[in-house]
């Protein structure tokens, strides 16, 4: 077999086969078949396509290309979540706890942020003390111990996979549905993921901007969990606004908390409710999402999930004191509350400038590797569909120079549209997948 | 501007400007664009497709990317031709020093044989002494003098296509009509031609068995011509039988030199005239090509053309004892003759396989930089539409090893095919495009 004679196969349209995959992707692993050969396959791939069996055989052997975790012997059932990245997108710090507290285990390794979208673990490292490195070894003791874990994915986590999005992201071949949804789940293939709750965004703050898209990802998503022996569903989100009303690393910790304490934003509140619901749904902890939702939410409201809460941060050496008293987290210099310019229904908040914004104050990085300052960041405090009478507090910006916030106050202003009649309000999901 | 923004746009099947080509090429040409940004660019250029004019900005860019001759002060107009490759094609050895016994300088460089198809370079260097490594100075000097070169192309001629053709022949992304005219024409235009006869080849022996992409080629190579200022027009011609009866490197001379001194089989005989022809009207000697082919058959008949070869070897460092004497040359050690097996009609002589069959024998190189055995080869003594005794001659195997020998004798008696009703003959050429 050679890799030419695979990539000619491709670039005429044929379907790959299991073996030949798996001999590419060792190949490329073991550094045998060059970054210039991959990248000419992920082209081919590209502009013809894979179909659902190919993709799952590529998921599997990039997840096969390192260390893959095997928690049978540690969790009854191992669950997860992915999302596919948004802008104010903490669900992970209410949902993970919840489900924790109803009695489901819960391991997850997750990645940083990254282009306008925030990542869970830049989040978490806003609590001084709070390690994202746990050995597999750690994260297999405090699964077994506490029931609940949130750290960084190892390096030897599905390695091709690390190897190829990096050649991917410099070859214009990013942007390819099968390639995005294997490399998503090798990660989660390879962290010994046995159900799954996919959040998959549409919107003008998501990946895919497109309902039609994000349709096709989540389908070839679920598709391929249940090729790779997965149980897995997926939601549809809606991503064309910011998720709760903070935009920022602390800011979002506070306003998990916020939630968690029973507080915090309702559509936030909803959307970890309902994808808490979903994952003791796949757990087994349920009979279908509703009663899954039922269950969460009650222990939410019975301070549950806040305890699991803290324990997760005491377990990975975080300081609680922080967390008890959000005000002594990271926070910004300035703060500055902006008023409503005008009287109106809001139109629109567009969660793609909101995200670049955050991301320009400091929030979030341009390339891999940049430091962060974790205080910065935005609160809104009306959503698509509010009336609004001008004067009134419209959002605050939280930074720590004065030339970026007048900037970011400016972007701010022009991503609220507004409009004379009223507006609908935007739906948190778009459907299920697979439920 | 950024590769990836480039590779993107094309990915994206929108036509790249001259600029982003330039760019691309100057940076790949300097190693600042990685292998594998290019190989991801060819894929999408085989895929997506080019215009002309992203061809021709192509071609250029590829052809400044080292020294570009200028002969305008050397010859009065550049000449030059260029075989897409086939099996028994030494055209250039009858045509170029008629041509140039015609009047009308000269000057050629010539590539090496690779796959099937043999190289011009490889048939001249089976004359003891003949040097194929002129330098550029050599080049001009010995045009000028002598008005006939024959030598091999520089390092520095169109560096950004040698370094793409070596990595396209490892990403599955030759086959790209684009990409293989461009290449083509970076070498032409590098070389310093203004006026150009391509010979496309279509059929079993060809890179292109088939007529209609032949002729997509053949359209795309004079339309850049056009587009980069020089006269040009293409043949379409026959490679389903080989073109004469000799392949192999001396044995090809051999039968050069017959033709030369007015013998030779009548297939190459009137192609290399039909060439020569062309070559004297693009080169402004003749009114049109079929005059030209006139006063190409007279300098042929009267010896001119057999004077001017031996001009050429004599002034390249070649013994004119061996072409004065071909016995002399490199003789394969086992010469045998095989009989026709049947009584018929001939209908076809796979030129592919003659071709491979000479390279088995070690006429040829599997990869670059391979000896070559100079004294190995077929001899062909009938043609298709032949009418054969059961008995008679039907080819000769030179070989230097016994058991090549066999496999050869084997193989070509698989690669002729017989019939009871009369056969066709097949044409020289399909077609001339911008005639």
């Amino acid at each position: 077999m050679r890799a030419v004679e695979i990539i000619a196969k491709k670039r005429d349209g044929e379907e790959l086969s299991r073996g030949e995959i798996d001999f590419f992707i060792q190949g490329y692993t073991r550094d045998e078949i060059p970054d210039y050969q991959a990248s000419a396959l992920a082209m081919a791939i590209l502009l013809k396509g894979m179909t659902p069996h190919e993709t799952t055989d590529l998921a599997l052997a990039m997840a096969h290309s390192g260390e893959v975790l095997d928690l049978s012997g540690v969790v009854p059932i191992a669950v997860d979540k992915h999302s596919t990245g948004g802008v104010g997108d903490k669900t992970t710090l209410v949902a993970e706890p919840v489900v924790a507290a109803c009695g489901l285990p819960f391991g997850k390794m997750s990645g940083r942020g990254l282009d306008f979208s925030g990542g869970t673990l830049d989040k978490m490292e806003s609590i001084p003390g709070y390690r994202t490195n746990l050995s597999t070894d750690e994260f297999i003791h405090q699964l077994r111990t506490v029931g609940l874990v949130l750290t960084g994915q190892t390096a030897e986590l599905a390695p091709a996979d690390g190897k190829l999005y990096a050649l991917r992201d410099v070859t214009a071949t990013v942007s390819s549905i099968p390639l995005i949804a294997s490399s998503i789940m090798s990660k989660k293939i390879a962290s010994g993921a046995q159900a799954l709750v996919l959040d998959v965004k549409m919107g003008l703050g998501a990946f895919m901007p497109d309902l039609d898209q994000a349709r096709q990802l989540a389908e070839l998503l679920v598709s391929i969990a249940r090729l790779a022996g997965l149980k897995a569903v997926a939601l549809l989100s809606d991503m064309n606004q910011p998720l709760g009303n903070a935009v920022g690393n602390a800011l979002e910790v506070i306003e998990a908390i916020q939630t968690l304490q029973g507080g915090g934003p309702p559509d936030f509140r909803e959307h970890s409710l309902v994808v808490a619901g979903h994952l003791l749904a796949v757990g087994g902890k349920a009979a279908d999402n509703l009663e899954g939702q039922q269950i969460a939410e009650k222990a939410l409201r019975d301070g549950r999930g806040w305890a699991m809460f803290k324990r997760l941060v005491a377990a990975q050496g975080g300081d609680t004191e922080y967390v008890e008293n959000p005000g002594r987290l990271p926070a910004a210099s300035l703060v500055e509350t902006v008023p409503a310019p005008q009287s109106g229904y809001l139109r629109s908040i567009d969660a793609c400038v909101v995200g670049e914004t955050a991301r320009a104050l400091g929030g979030g990085r341009s390339k891999k590797g940049d430091p962060i300052d974790h205080a910065v960041g935005v609160v809104l405090h009306h959503k698509v569909g509010d009336k609004i009478e001008a004067g009134q507090l419209l959002f605050s910006v939280h930074a720590n120079d004065p030339a970026r916030l007048e900037e970011a106050r400016r972007r701010l202003l022009e991503a609220h549209t507004w409009s004379d009649e009223p507006v609908h309000t935007l739906p948190l999901f778009h459907g299920v997948v697979g439920g």
